[in-house]
């Protein structure tokens, strides 16, 4: 299966007050197991794979946050593009290359 | 399964110029046939289900899209609630009996 | 200004617990009295104006949260099609006359 | 002014075709001369300000996108935290620390 598929999501436990770095940090670890590229950013997590791998990884971490939490906000946005992989970092090169200078990542 | 899911996403090709509607009705006329309740708004629509359910028919609704697209985008929200269901309406309804007043739906 | 952007968002206080209609309901308050074009839905509130109208209503809805939320997390979606206006219904329309039959709104 | 609201964005037209680079590094060099702190992602750029400088350097790129292009789509996601600052990197971290091990940023 084409790696064609970025997904950056943010799952976040409405039901366990305003710090919740330990229910994150749960995902992130599912996330880093999984064997997909990945890069966490302030807001959420980018994820590389097919659409079935990107959905599966999400799920994994649904399913571990639905243990012990009653209710859970999630925020994803897909961006598919046929054919073409390794996006992960092209996307940040192509907006540099076409800026001329380098910008904080 | 407990319907204990909303999900509400928005799926746009963006390689067809900037009308889209042949490919959003499409999208549609795959939700409007899930069996699962739905409510269209000018954003995206909104399907409650469990988290399988809601899942699979975003997922049948990308398969049909990446068939003919090349690039496509989406957006989506999940909000769950453990044993609750019916939230469809409910959601509304309770913020309408919170004001005191009807809102425009 | 021309009406030419719709914003869905929903803006929500991680802080409260999961039970958070009341804080919800002050928005609409603000939302239904700006003399916007709006329309709820179970995942947020659509709203139709110019750019600066639309940001305005959001940035008083989270002016009036902020006062008493230390923790809130907003979801927004702007669409913007210059020249257009009445979007807020003509969308759903639109998808409508290509299906050829009526869906739920 | 405190620096308390993270607002990650991406604002992209629709109708220029599936690659946009070209106009999305134009809206890069608006936030990189903003003065306010940001990490793009390969989804987004996260803006750290107060609500009113992130709301003005999102505005001031889609001054600048709307002046040649006819649709936009702008998803955005605030996450507020009152009298925290720093985060950009300190959520970062404390998600690290839970776990007691480095991830990819």
């Amino acid at each position: 299966m084409e790696k064609d598929t970025l997904l950056m999501f943010s799952m976040t436990p409405l039901d366990k007050g305003e710090s919740v770095s330990k229910y994150v940090s749960r995902s992130l670890d599912i996330i880093d197991k999984s064997g997909l590229e990945y890069r966490l950013n302030p807001m959420g997590t980018v994820v590389e794979g097919s659409w079935e791998e990107v959905i599966k990884v999400m799920s994994d971490c649904f399913e571990k946050m639905s243990s012990d939490c009653n209710r859970i906000s999630v925020s994803a946005k897909f961006d598919f593009r046929k054919g073409k992989s390794n996006r992960i970092s092209g996307k940040m090169q192509s907006v540099e290359n076409k800026l001329g200078r380098d910008l904080k990542k």
